[in-house]
């Protein structure tokens, strides 16, 4: 038997959403419950994937099918296609599985031509509600099916009403419409290059085709990109007979939601227009009355909407948005789906639902999008303000949040203007490590390149800071303190605001509104918490950072990366001294003066902490990274440090590397410089000692980066076991301390077995895993991965998700290898993928024991985890 | 029961080699066959293993079973330690599985002190030998033992033999030597801080000590890396009674061939000397007699060593390399193993023992090793011209041969120079691509910098030029055409001579000799072929390199690395062109120079491989590698292009990026810039008709390089094959073509399943995914490598012999799940681990259909593909 890929509303149901749509199957189910539904048909999402799959045509089966279904719609409602009696008019919009902007959405009136629009024109004895119908369908038509562009018609529309002397197109009469109509067609032969197409039938078959079609128009592929959508699914098309809101003064239609999607205050929440048909809402052309107005103007159709509308929000368990139609005073259901809301509505619906007694504490967790989460963290812009800004240029939406104030070009003088008291934009081409201290004091963070895991983004996104990074359309010029974007230049001292949760740059000033945590949030996170199995840490470098994860429920810190303390103004000097050694004294007498500040900040971080696990990683990136890069700042360097310049430049240029990714760093260092291993050694196991002394239960934890030989491991570990050793004997103490290793090297991961014989804790570095894995430079890579969304050859960011397929497979098996020989070892991730919520889920169904994440993510990560644990449960049940 | 540690010579055979070391088996072998060994024991080269296990210490088990040994040796000799009646005393020797230089080897005459060696003056009536006895082991003991360091004992002697007026030490007196020793001692007690030990089990024990101590010092872990040795192995000592040829004039020792081991030549071979031991004939104090000579000196014994001799080869069956004492004219066997020996004559000793019906074919095959191969294909010095060149400095030796010439540093020099009739030497920092030329015209080439996988190495490999790279001693100044090492300042036109297969530098020409394959190679070389099942193709991008390749046997081309195609100075303009192409329609034009270009190549390797297959890899470096660096040459190529100099050094700027080998390479730029891709298909399509026109039946191999994602190569081959399909359907043709993917991107080997639906073939490019698999540049590695061996962290190079471990398992993997979806895919190797022996066994063990390695290395391939063959084989029997 041939598949199915066509059925009537009545044929199905809500569950039936991966075959029909969200929209397709909730249509189905709102026919089941009995509601005045227009009847119709759904074409599956199957027949979308069958269309790409054939190269882009409908095949013949899909065709005779769609046919056949055309005739039992037809059927149902007494109406024909073209029919002269009793024509059939339909829309078609398109419905994915997940709602889904940037799709083709909707195409009404279709089934209309000269005569047919004359037929109702006279039957109806509304020749201007006839025509109305008629000129809208031309112009949606001619837009979304042939592409033709809306612009010349609204212009057309726009001199009728001149010529007219009216203003509101509700004034135009049946001729003045039927003109139109005639330039319409006029227009689209000039563009199309034939006569506008005549037949129900053929119309119908183009407009499912555009439908398809847009499944994979760009702006649909950076959606899904976005929202973790795949690109195999396709979409449904539905096909309902038309109910006409444009028909009289008795008609109407109009959008609502169950609560308020910004406060999520419980109350009907929407507006309508008479007369008019659904674009006119969207378009803004007229402005729409709110809901409650309808009570007074058909209370009885009001009293009907209300009643569907809280049966919806019954059945369906969650705030419902509705489309309806009144079509001379019959109320008609559209559609409806779970609303979109914001993250504070969000938290207020699932409460308030759970308190109604309508969902279960678990529905309420799975209910809110935990990337939600984000916006309650950071300050937003004034939503008033916001109306009147203008978009400067955009970027990448690096690290959410918004900030305003002053641009300056260097971290130095960042720094400088923000001790003033100044608010600061710290603008650079990308940053470096040495940046640290300018972005930490600057309201917002602007590079010209780099993607959303440069250092410029991740380093942000650790410290709460907004930024946004690879903005194309800027140049910098660090030299002279100027960025130009087109033909604006901007000056050190000149204003911008940021939006990291979007990538807009604006010009001047936006006002901000501080993050705000309410009642809801910590009751919400509390449920979370008593769900979920998964550890969630976070990745923090300062006392500082380490306070605030905690304050946002971080259980201990997975990656504390202790280069990033070396950058402080106070210690770069003794770092570079240490750098630039040319033997194992000098190198010692360096590290000596690097000791205590490390120490320190060891001692403050357990204390922040309280007594929750602290992984410390040893030095990571290549020596390079904190030596000077041009000639005036080696000059400089090498005037502090007693050195020639020529012999310190050589120095600087021998770290060189071709790739420095791939190069020496790592646990490569601790080979080569054991005396830094042991320094940094001394450091955690003293702090430890200390803050024990003071009556905490430290056990630090020691992470050596980079192991791609169990020989790696084995020769670090031994230099960290003899100095930790011999301290702690000295000490006369019993401190325990464990010893582990990152898993950021495919080959560690294809020999975890060997690894897990010394490493006591994995943590899987899936930054440079997924680099590796991919054989991809994050830093490189912002280059031509726009050619690869565009060309659907990846559907997301690898860097942004974990790549479950391959990278994940490498995660899989060097869980299964290390507790195979270590059944106790711990396993984490620490990768900048910790806190994106599918891979939070991956993690779960992979069994590790916990993840790590920037602080404002621990939220994210928190109500993530516990969603895996529901599913999971539920799944096996 | 305790594991057993020490065996008896009586108690072991040959087939105990693993266990007892080759000396060790050895002796256990002939005493079996009842010839004269002085007896004594062995202890195992697990006692070594547990001694590195233990923390270098030799632990209470295997101290008491020596001990009791001890015992068993005394009562066998009648003889014991450190008695005064009659002493035994005893040689320790170092015997690993293989045989292997650079540790410690022997210590002669233990158990001496000042009462026992009073004893054997006086017993045996010879106080002369007893103290040149004596005196030798002092210093034997002091410099292997307690590395004191042997140049002060010469010292003495050598002031000895002034005072005493005689040259030679033969000529000094029973007291003499017994002040020598008295002065030896002392010398001790200065370094050491103790007095000389005079008891022999203290003695015995710090001997044993040393041996295994020796298994890991520097000149045993560098040639273990050299020769694949495993460092777990370790290495067996052998205690035995001592044989003394320094007794009288009818004593002497001696080492000899059963066949000429420079030859082959069937005839016994070697050399002693009368009254001496062991060390002298090393030393060279004295000229030792031929063998033949014991004929007239000692008729009896030297027929006695014939009959051994003869017995032992047949044994054997194999060229024996002996050890020998006579002690008052009753010989001794000290040691027999197989002989090293020349490539021509291990070639002749292989093909003459099978025509002597001593060895079948298959032996024959497993006698030589493929490695020794390459000295027959290459030029090498004069071996008298060799003996008085003075080596300037020492590098990696990146490719085999010799050569001579005078220095320059660019390549266009160096090609002009050649043109003028010079014999060049290219010198550079190091080398790139643009160089190409240069590095053809030269004798061979010399880099300052990069590993055995450098540019330099790979492409000199390529062609068959000596290479010596990564030179650490020299510093090249490429501006004022220089290079210094030490004080000397080379300038351009200098002379200076370079040895590819030792990595040695020379000052000044040294005359060389052509290679010369005789013969035997031949016949042996179809053995080989006979017996293999793996295919051997050939790395090749020029029809020169293809036709050197087939006359060596290559059956096909395995990787033509078509960009190599870009660099020649009649096509690098086009090629630019087309890089700084700023629209879709430029970079046509600029192909289209290209396209006639290049198909011409194609026809040409067409041509030259005969019908064989021909895999050709579409663009894969950077595009920065073919734009120039400097600001001079940016200026020139400007001017030729019609470009500003900013415009055109923006684009070069911009093409730079941070991690190359991770960057826009690939299939990545055909996903950018699809028309490269369709200009490379029309090339090799329209060649392949070309030449099929002319009688041929080629049929092309299209390989894509660098796909991680099965939606990479779907979209590349889809513009292939369109491509493809157009022009053979216009020429009304039947081409088959196939398209297949590199397999170097770890993720592709994970998802290998996935691949293979879209790949027709896959070829391990093992450079790179050994690069991605652990995260290491091989351009940078260089510079901590050598830290990684001297900690014994790697124990080889990862580029040069393949990690079966870890990139092995990927290969593994990937190669069962290609052939799970395509049963009759076809699995080769192209990376530089092609041409290595070890890699080739272990991709016939994995089941791949062939290796790519460079022409030069195809003959060591053949053999070893066919050794890999009859292993398998053997072992499964």
């Amino acid at each position: 038997m041939a598949k199915k890929f066509v059925y009537l509303f009545s044929e199905g149901d809500a569950s039936m959403r991966n075959l029909l749509g969200g929209k397709g199957a909730n249509l189905a189910e709102m026919t089941k419950l009995g509601m005045p539904v227009p009847q119709g048909f759904t074409i599956s999402t199957e027949a979308c994937t069958q269309y790409y799959e054939d190269g882009e045509v409908i095949n013949d089966d899909i065709q005779a099918q769609i046919m056949e279904y055309i005739d039992k719609m037809e059927e149902i409602t007494g109406k024909k296609f073209g029919d002269l009696e009793n024509p059939l008019l339909v829309s078609v919009r398109s419905g994915a599985r997940a709602s889904m902007p940037g799709m083709m959405d909707t195409i009404l009136n279709l089934g209309l031509n000269e005569e047919v629009v004359e037929v109702m024109a006279q039957k109806s004895g509304n020749p201007r509600w006839a025509y109305d119908c008629y000129r809208r369908f031309i112009q949606m038509y001619s837009d979304v099916v042939m592409e033709v562009g809306k612009a010349y018609f609204e212009e057309l529309i726009d001199k009728m009403k001149e010529e007219k002397g009216v203003t509101q197109d509700v004034d135009l009469t049946a001729d003045d419409l039927k003109t139109l109509a005639e330039q319409f067609k006029a227009e689209y032969k000039s563009k199309v290059g034939s006569d506008f197409p005549r037949d129900a039938k053929e119309q119908l078959m183009g407009a499912v085709k555009a439908v398809f079609r847009s499944w994979n128009n760009p702006r649909a592929i950076v959606y899904r990109r976005m929202n973790d959508i795949p690109g195999s699914w396709g979409t449904a098309v539905n096909v309902q007979m038309m109910a006409f809101g444009n028909m009289s003064d008795t008609s109407g239609t109009g959008v609502a939601f169950t609560r308020n999607p910004s406060t999520g205050e419980k109350a009907l929440f929407g507006e309508y227009l008479i007369n008019a048909q659904g674009e006119d809402v969207v378009a803004g052309v007229r402005t729409p009355k709110p809901i409650a107005k309808l009570a007074e103007d058909m209370p009885d159709v009001y009293q009907q909407f209300v009643d569907i509308a809280q049966k919806l929000e019954d059945h369906y368990r969650d705030m419902q948005d509705m489309e309806y139609t009144i079509e001379n005073g019959k109320l008609y259901m559209l559609q409806t789906r779970n609303g979109k809301r914001t993250a504070a509505a969000a938290l207020k619906i699932a409460v308030d639902l759970v308190a109604e007694g309508k969902i279960s504490k678990e529905d309420a967790l799975l209910q809110v999008d935990p990337k939600q989460l984000d916006a309650l963290l950071h300050p937003t812009f004034n939503a008033d303000a916001l109306k009147s800004a203008k978009v400067l240029c955009k970027g990448l939406p690096a690290s959410p949040g918004a900030g305003a104030g002053k641009v300056y070009f260097t971290a130095e003088e960042a720094v400088a203007a923000a001790d003033k008291g100044e608010k600061v934009i710290l603008v650079r081409q990308e940053t470096s490590p040495e940046d640290i201290e300018g972005m930490n004091a600057a309201q917002g963070i602007m590079t010209a390149r780099g993607g959303m895991t440069s250092h410029a983004a991740v380093v942000a996104r650790g410290m709460g800071r907004c930024c946004v990074a690879g903005v194309d359309a800027i140049k910098v010029n660090e030299a002279e303190k100027t960025f130009t974007c087109g033909d604006k230049v901007f000056k050190e001292g000149d204003v911008i605001s940021l939006d990291g949760s979007t990538g807009n740059v604006y010009e001047g000033a936006i006002e901000t509104q501080e993050a705000n945590i309410s009642g809801d949030f910590e009751k919400f996170m509390e449920w979370a918490d008593s769900v979920r199995t998964l550890q969630v840490r976070t990745n923090a470098d300062t006392p500082r950072d380490a306070k605030q994860a905690a304050a946002f429920g971080a259980e201990g810190i997975g990656l504390c990366r202790t280069e990033h303390m070396f950058f402080e103004e106070s210690r770069i000097a003794a770092v570079r001294e240490m750098i630039v050694s040319k033997t194992v004294e000098q190198r010692e007498k360096a590290l000596a003066k690097i000791l205590p500040m490390q120490q320190g900040d060891f001692e403050e971080l357990y204390r922040a902490l309280e007594g929750h696990p602290v992984v410390i990683r040893f030095l990571d990136p290549p020596l390079h990274e904190f030596v000077p890069q041009n000639d005036d700042d080696i000059k400089a360097l090498a005037d502090e440090m007693g050195l020639s310049f020529e012999e310190l430049k050589a120095t600087c240029d021998g770290l060189k590397e071709f790739n420095p990714m791939l190069g020496h760093r790592g646990c490569r260092l601790a080979v080569t410089y054991p005396e830094i291993a042991k320094m940094q050694t001394t450091a955690v196991i003293q702090a430890a000692l200390k803050v024990n002394s003071e009556g905490m239960a430290v056990t630090p934890e020691i992470m050596i980066p980079l192991v791609g030989d169990i020989n790696e491991l084995k020769y670090v570990k031994k230099v960290v076991c003899d100095t930790a050793d011999a301290i702690i004997a000295e000490a006369g103490s019993d401190l325990k301390y464990e010893v582990g290793t990152m898993i950021e090297i495919p080959r560690a991961a294809l020999l975890a077995d060997e690894i897990a014989k010394e490493a006591q804790f994995f943590s899987f570095g899936t930054n440079d895993l997924t680099q590796m894995t991919f054989g991809l430079s994050r830093d490189d890579a912002g280059k031509f991965l726009d050619d690869y969304y565009a060309k659907k050859i990846y559907e997301s960011d690898p860097f942004a998700k974990l790549d479950q397929d391959g990278v994940g497979k490498l995660v899989k098996m060097a869980a299964e290898l290390g507790r195979s020989v270590r059944p106790d070892i711990t396993l984490g991730i620490c990768g900048e993928h910790g806190g994106d919520p599918s891979t939070i889920e991956f993690c779960h169904n992979v069994g590790l024991n916990y993840v790590s994440c920037s602080p404002f993510r621990v939220p994210i990560a928190r109500l993530a985890a516990a969603q895996a644990k529901i599913k999971q449960d539920r799944a096996a049940n």
